[in-house]
């Protein structure tokens, strides 16, 4: 079969690749129908991810079909519609037993990072019992895309780590595919106002469509003087970090108000200062999380449903086989207005 | 000034009573510019609500406009637009301290109940600075008036009881004023599904209007039968009794699934038969609930944002010195299409 | 291999069976140290419990060493000290997901009850890795038979479900032995009263030495007079029901303070009436279960560390062999002044 | 009268004062029986708390007994022996309405602060319905004093916050008063393991007689590789940091857990370093608190029924007429063993 396929740092290639089998008797071989690039796949092409050895096979998301199953799953059996989702999770350990499937003794964030992924024509996905979920064969699939990796992760690490409530107003602060899939789920909780602040200003004007009541470019704005007069200098209930920057932890900190909570979404690359001299008596809460993907569920339904628009998010699409020129699309995102590729396996 | 007086059971008059005056240096005089009815007070005039005492004014609802404070109030001055909320809180009990207010040790539901209430001119407000809500000027006033009791009501009794959450599968059972009430609301919290019983077809297209997935006349099919249907035989998620008579929370413990919760909005005039030698196993969670008004400051946010189109409750608006056809009115309600009903003290 | 026999009602006996084996790769075969005999299993034998088919092995708690795997078991091998837990849970289907294992969809209640159970020399236990505990081997292994089923029952369904907090007044209805293990767990959140009501003059004693505060016997005094002139008519925070019959959990709804929480722990046989025509304004919750065991690792943490004496509640010790004489002594605990039996397989 | 007052950074004297008197309806006066010294008023004698004006009497804990009420108090007259609180709360702005009473629009910390404390034998106290406490006449007044401030700021800034549960195993770094009363409260919910790291000897043997499972000194320990190796290197589930400098934060990320709680209790001078490139991905949740005092009347629930013994952190005793001497001793606390200093206005 053909794979993107990470070589070290700066190098990447659509290359042939043994096909995967089962390995062990909970294991499910899927063929990809769908999958999708992640910002995270840009940072281990950069060598920013070092457990990533060369040779792996990127990708972390997908929709799929069943291909042929391990003994021990009961489950899923051959033919069936898949979603992929972005953690493998054993079932069993303390932390799945506590719903906290990031950090899952023998599972957590594998595919793409640890053992091969989804941008390939097969993948192998270990504990398929509780890392797959059934879609039904008649629904968008380029939608059920976002529900791998994109919208838990908005949804758990920023909406309900910030406990988005009818009526509260929220900062998002950066505006890329996970600032968007926040933006979206947050309104599955009602609040007030939702700014969103970013430096793109396309980025902003797809925010407003997508249901932001502010937007501010805090490149040619002082963001931090703008949402105190928003809030009659209260500040904000929830204030949500998804770049990962100093800078943007930074403003989060500067617009809480009291009571408030900041829930980082962001990947760090280095501490930050926390203001604790002035934080200690304002009665904040700061959250960080892996996501677990514990809502995958919840979002299907959702989307079944008709509440949530997935599929917003896709901006371009390309054949699998052309995954070399989607990179280049997605590494070029501003200029080319990407938020979300899809792959296709035709 | 002129009230609408309980004269005992059967009897009311708009008839003219003395001007209500500062008591306590916590109160406020307000003077009506919106009022409306509730179901609650037909009640009163059949008779069942036996702590009414003859020659008491009606009524528990309104918005107006503050004419007189009592010294001790501090929140408030002469001129000032306020929500009046149905339930009076000292705001210094130990109830009011954990914002159970319904049980407020001096307060509680007082209004057109045992003090004379806001079916008049002008009505005296206890406890003012934690009994009233600032309004804007430039806002719909006759939508506010539902953030007296109905939206609170169906909010926490119904939706924050219940607990409703995205994805979820809610059965509303009865489609009157608070049913409708607690179906707005509930879409705060985006539900996959909404199932709204009636026996009432007008009302039931109007829940549907309002955003019920699903409408079920209960006196032409067989409710349980059809719910167990649409859940695939795993009963809802929430079930919500907003009528108060044995036959709906029987349907509510016949369609609610194992981990579901049953709210309980409706008054209840006698005791119903709780089946313990099913529900025992079932891990489910039954609430009662006075409202508390707690929601009250995220109503209004709610409705400040364009978030919760509270107006759509009103079907028909009257003088208040024309209230006694405004009752004939609403006790018609099945023939008039009746909701809430408007009334305006012009 | 021996093990004790439902022939039908008012039929049981010590007999010859079959050793059980591995069946499905997710087995594990247990050879049981320690068992017990629960008061379900007398309803059984009563015939209560239709489900129950002739020939079952009874019994659904207790300590083993494991004897045999199946090969998709992982957590567990020959050799291991464990716990057995009442719940059988596959960690897979969406009630396990949610922590609600006493409804796992392949699971639940099963040993004693749908297949054969503990009261043997050997026992099947299925999907062993998620149903099985580790436990040391220098621990007391007569009290972690009480973790088996009583202790999280108690604790989930009544202590949990309950929201006992610091400073609470707690009454618990029925001091059988999960009413005590209500009672030792309760303990865990520091509750300021407990009041426990029973009719046996023998446990109401051994109540007060395991930390009421109160105990009432209501078959010589009226028990709600009491507790209401014990709380100066506010009534009890939380209310838990530990018997299962009509006039208990009457007892609940007269007693339970407005913001109260009933908690019903008894498996029973008829419907009971709730008193909606009063409750409906009290904001009281009403919470039922079937024990989930999801606090099984918490409460193996609290008995490691001390904090917990599960072996208080055994009273009286047998050797497997003569599980006939314990059952006698069990069926006649208030003469016995029996609590929990511990069963030996030596 | 006579008062402690400050007069500018190293100044303080007893000196005479004029006794206070009521201000406004809502005031009550209140005369002094027994307060005590905080560690925050060495901070404002050492001129750290700028707002705090020269002149002003320092204090901000205490009992006493009413002497006069302004004509808007309702639940205290003359004669009421009174538990102070630290905070002081109007009942009705938004903050306390969420029960945030440390926000309080017109109140927060004011006494000893913003204005004159209860070092002193007279002191008045604003909205004295909702910042006074009734207590029994016949109740040890010492441990009282307790309650003000040391025992709520701990319960709900440590254990609160931290959301301490049955089985966990907890950190308290700093054994100082504040996390001494940590350490008392957090036993209110049953952790398997609390450990108690300071750089005093006294202080952590006092810990390890308050309940203290395991005792460190960081000093001549390497704490962080002390607690890895007690838990097996998975951390602690809530690390409580007591004492507001950065080397004890930084020690609270180093040895929490995945899923883990920092629960920020010490007052900070200056900024911290957030590891978020390590904890964005540790699903962890960092919060800040000025004391609420919104669990006072559970503390003293717990207190009436026994259930602590919050005299257990009173060290020394002096007449309030001896403060200066009484500064002394608290100011050297090391050498005197000191924790809490009763006062009493004899």
């Amino acid at each position: 079969m053909n794979a993107l396929v990470y070589n070290g740092p700066g190098k990447k290639a659509w290359e042939e690749k043994p096909k995967p089998g089962i390995v062990k008797p909970t294991d499910a071989l899927v063929k990809i129908i769908k999958t999708t690039i992640c910002g995270t796949d840009l940072h281990i092409l950069k060598g920013d991810v070092p457990e990533v050895s060369e040779g792996r096979i990127l990708g972390h998301e997908g929709v799929g079909v069943i291909e042929e199953v391990g003994n021990a799953v009961t489950a899923f059996k051959k033919g069936d519609h898949v979603l992929i989702s972005c953690i493998t999770s054993c079932g069993k350990c303390s932390f799945c037993r506590k719903a906290m499937y990031s950090h899952c003794e023998d599972g957590g964030w594998l595919l793409g990072h640890l053992i091969d992924g989804t941008q390939a024509e097969f993948v192998r996905i270990p504990y398929a019992d509780t890392s797959l979920y059934h879609i039904p064969t008649n629904i968008d699939e380029d939608a059920l895309v976002m529900l791998s990796d994109i919208l838990p992760t908005g949804l758990e690490c920023g909406v309900l780590n910030g406990r988005v409530a009818p009526g509260d107003t929220v900062a998002i602060v950066g505006a890329g595919p996970i600032g968007l899939a926040t933006l979206l789920t947050a309104q599955f909780y009602t609040p007030a106002e939702i700014i969103v602040i970013d430096i793109d200003e396309n980025r902003l004007a797809v925010a407003k469509q997508f249901g932001a009541t502010q937007a501010i470019n805090s490149s040619s704005e002082n963001a931090t003087e703008q949402i105190m007069r928003l809030t009659q200098n209260k500040g904000v209930d929830v204030a949500i970090e998804a770049v990962g920057i100093p800078s943007t932890f930074q403003l989060c900190q500067e617009i809480i108000g009291a009571g408030g909570r900041i829930a980082n979404v962001g990947v760090h690359g280095k501490a930050v200062s926390l203001h604790l001299e002035t934080l200690w008596s304002k009665n904040i809460t700061i959250t960080t999380r892996l996501v677990d993907t514990v809502t995958t569920p919840m979002l299907l339904k959702t989307v079944m449903a008709n509440k949530l628009d997935a599929g917003k998010l896709i901006t371009h699409r390309f054949s699998l086989k052309n995954i070399m020129e989607a990179y280049a699309t997605f590494a070029n995102a501003a200029e080319e207005k990407a938020l979300k590729i899809i792959l296709t396996n035709d």
